[in-house]
């Protein structure tokens, strides 16, 4: 359904950019697990506004409270409830939106859909609206941490700039405000985001998720293919037009005989001689590296001048305050990677019980 | 979970490539549609195989059953389960496969899950699957279809041959056993494969799904999205790599300035100026025409000496026989747009149930 | 939804009294479970017509056909369907129903709800729809038997006939077509029944179903509670009119110095003095013995002049034909008990996973 | 699963007796119900400690904040956030339950499930878990207000003693602190209570929920039905050991000649000349009142020794210290009328799109 996610490990999100708060129940996150808030605020940092010039200037701490779920420093079993409250709101910058739809948002949607809508800062459809995907996201790789997955996420494009694979420099990601794993295209793209700031207009990007150390086996067959769910989970994510794993779509000009990834034996593990396939195979993950590309398009909030139209259904020309990021990727990959944490630790769950002899395991 | 999908208009597949058959239960159909065999089989008819030098040269009439949920030729509201029986098996062909794990198939991926797997044909990760999700997309299709909404299947992209969009056909399409709506291209592509074909080998294709007629306000802001159910949607049909939804990918390189659609009123109607969106923007249906497009990967059954293990750990090479099509996209293509149908059938009802405002149409 | 149930074990039941057959798909069975056709046919035949004078004399072999997922003799981890065609159709005795609302049945509530109904032998809301609960419950008891669950289900009252505590032997449940473990209240009962039948009267009962071998901590603590799911399980069956746990509605005048269950050690293990509780503590299973009692309201076919409406209004008097049982609990108890299996099944596996520490026991 | 609830008009509640807080998100509510704070707390004040002699004296005002969802006082369809924040916790009554099993309390299979549990106040599995439901009941009632749909709740009977039909007075419900319609049995269950205080003993007690005002049709024929989802609703909150629909258990010792309820036209409306049934036909509502009985076992902590083991498996006496009530069902009542309120917000959604003829009522 709408704002909830999940099969056993499922998330219910809510809340609005301008409202008292947003926040997360998490719901089937198993007992045991080690949890205080800092490890939550660790990630929600890395979405936080403020930090950069290429961020929006609002000012919110981003502050998460755990309300439940937690006892004794371990997660209960029981739904663990997030909350995050607003501080910074400047309603009053989107009182023109009240009565004209922006280009490239969802505003005449939500009109045409629910008659009206809680305008002020965009209401549920506001970026902020991912804090409770990346604190619920922070858990499922708390989890997923226990047995050994790791994420690796960076902007591999911005405009028409991108990185260099010689160039890549894992250390270099956390160093500059793009999250671009290669110092010179960052500075291209820092120099060209300055540009377009200054004509008032806004650029696309991608970004790239990859995780280390899943086991094979995660994933089901039909509907909830590993690669199926992650097709929910990042188009989910506002202002993402395109997904790939993988090769993507490179390969609809590809043989098969390119594309096919052998297998071989080494020190008594399969492991494959390329990973054309991203990590997963039949919707199943095949204990290779899954690799993920997700492209964003150019923040639509500009400031230059645009052609719509009014609620009263009147040709009108808008300008839009407000304080907004000129590029969506580099503050999106933390959502990407806690939506792909959110997929696999449902799927963690899902096949840790669809065989017999797991359960033997247990009840034994 | 694995083989149920939708969260009104339920449809739950099921079936194996050498069992009895394959099926799908429909729950939550509307009471009052009009349906009947034919309608069904019309549209399962489009991936029948058989049917060209291109298709696999399995012989299957699919010839469709409805054993409960209709009455009078119209749905009935109660479960509508639809059967299929197998009978054209050659499970021999598949012998050697169940010690030898095909590149680019699950076979691994299932050992690794289940601890062992039904090898006849592929079993359930064979493309005779998707029988049940044509055959429930036609009847979410019938549904579609009164409300006024219509699709355009197509294939525009077989290995490095696209067709042009000076010659887009539209009548085309059925004219050609490769979907594309651009004779010449068809053409082309028609002898790359016969050339790939003596050389054993596969290709990869892109396959575009068109909707119009579609309302503004189907999808749900969250997870819920309608572009994030597309994403479950397609990614869970077999070898597809990648999704776009609108522009896609080359969002990624524009500016907001050029990306954004504008508004304008024409007729008293919200029209918008371009359709950069696909149709849709914060994951909400926008009234203009919805466009995804699918990147399918070469079929990976080829006729070539392959490098794999076997079950017990050994590096083997392998031959594979059976009979299998050269490209995906082709019979892919129905199955694209079943899956795009059984997303818009449940959003139309979910839709429907939004407001307080339409619930006193129906009660008042 | 109206006929999926469960949320890891799921099953989707289909199927009309008078369409082409029944049936059901179990998608989330474990893979590894041995299974059978006779496995499922056994229980069936423990609710199929025809078996005495007490059930109607419709003569269907009910016979079980598994079309897919399980592979040499083992559950593939896959969607299980099973079906069972309908033979012997009397419609004919059902056609002046079609415009005439049933007393006590669902004919009146189907068309205000769906606007018509598939009247032939009462369509969806037939007896007959329970062989897919039947059918999907004897794969569930198949797993729970695996860890040494047991169910014994029986039939303790009729009309105003009770079995008698003293003279309780589980051996005679299978000997009296009653289903009672006490010959005398069957011999009893047998004679009211058919003293009812020749005054073409029906007769309430009432099921008690009784499982040990449960693990303690079986049901998660708020709308997952193990006697929440009963109570979605067990009044999902048509009929069923009052449903009791434990001490049932006895306790709402007992005081908690007695209602209460003492806990003490006895070889190591945790026991309770008592078993007010029937076995269930906070919606969790306490490891002692699950007991639940179902009311079943009289059969409401009767053989009687009765005053009811027309779909176009009138008030008419109606004379029922067809075939129908005197009495539901004997029928009903194998389905009593395969809700039940269903139930616990489901939150074997969501409780296998609610614990880090079981995840470590698979995944490391 | 465990806190989620519904299908279409879901809740997912959340919180711990001395946590943070408590609360719920309702995900699903239709968009433009006038709503505010006070509709809730009204409804919320119905179950607030410390209201009268018989009701614990824990000191909490229970104030609800909506944190999301409600724009300009009117629902905006996205989801709506509710928070309780708790004040007056005395953990420290609770110190010696960490090692201790209280009888008929839930700690020990806590313990068994998740290995560990918050004991503090009973943690999850507290009275105060209700407030998310009641919260969202609150919501779920206005909606159903809007149709017409009203609800009378009250207690039936403490102990032995029962109110009198021919006494029966509405208006005392509200005037006595035991919601018994009946002034001479408020009286009687008065004294009765104080003795068991003074013994430091509690008692059972029954709970009655009648609907008038539903449309025929709400409820899906299998699973969904009215009452399994009923089933489901009520033996989901803690205490309940029996629930009745209609006649309930008395049914199983009438004859079918008395059972159905005949037909018969009044005005153009189809009405029953009796209502056994309790207002469910075959799962579905047929247009006359809803009627359900809960029984409520004994509070469980008694004020008495008791047998009982530790965590270390020893054999042990203990005394229980904290404040509870004496008997359950007085404040249970409105937590069985918000329970009932969610499942027929559910069905009333679910019933409004399972006719081809509503969607063209609303798309047309």
């Amino acid at each position: 359904m709408s704002s909830i996610f999940g099969n056993i490990f499922k998330v219910s999100t809510w809340g609005e950019s301008h409202g008292a708060g947003v926040g997360v129940v998490v719901d089937g996150c198993p007992a045991g697990l080690g949890l205080c808030e800092e490890d939550i605020q660790r990630m929600l940092d890395r979405r936080k506004p403020g930090s950069s010039a290429f961020t929006t200037q609002r000012s919110e701490a981003d502050k998460i409270e755990i309300l439940s779920g937690v006892f004794g420093g371990l997660t209960t079993g029981t739904p663990i409830s997030l909350l995050v409250r607003n501080k910074d709101h400047h309603s009053s910058d989107y009182q023109n939106l009240a009565e004209q739809y922006r280009p490239g948002h969802a505003d005449y949607c939500f009109d045409r859909k629910y008659g009206f809508r809680d305008w002020r800062g965009g209401g549920r459809s506001s970026g902020r609206e991912t804090i409770g995907r990346v604190a619920s996201g922070a858990i499922a790789e708390m989890l997923l941490s226990l047995f050994g997955v790791c994420f690796l996420t960076y902007v591999d494009r911005i405009g028409d700039i991108e990185i260099s694979a010689d160039a890549f420099d894992e250390a270099e990601i956390n160093r500059n405000p793009l999250c671009m794993p290669d110092r010179v295209a960052a500075d291209a793209a820092s120099d060209y985001l300055k540009k377009l700031m200054q004509e008032g207009d806004s650029s696309g990007s991608r970004v790239v998720c990859r995780v280390s150390g899943l086991p094979a086996g995660l994933g089901e067959p039909v509907f909830g293919k590993l690669d199926a769910l992650l097709g929910q989970a990042v188009f989910s994510i506002g202002a993402v037009k395109g997904l790939e794993i993988g090769d993507g779509f490179a390969v609809s000009s590809m043989r098969g005989s390119d594309n096919n990834d052998g297998f071989f034996m080494e020190d008594g593990e399969v492991k494959k001689l390329t990973n054309h396939s991203g990590g997963v195979l039949g919707g199943i993950s095949d204990g290779s590296e899954l690799i993920l590309r997700a492209a964003f398009k150019p923040t639509p909030s500009i400031f230059r001048e645009q052609k719509t139209v009014d609620r009263d259904g009147n040709n009108v020309t808008m300008n839009i305050a407000g304080r907004h990021d000129p590029v969506i990727g580099p503050r999106a990959a933390v959502v990407v990677e806690s939506m792909t944490a959110l997929v696999l630790a449902d799927l963690l769950l899902e096949n840790a019980v669809c065989r017999v002899s797991n359960l033997q395991k247990i009840y034994d």
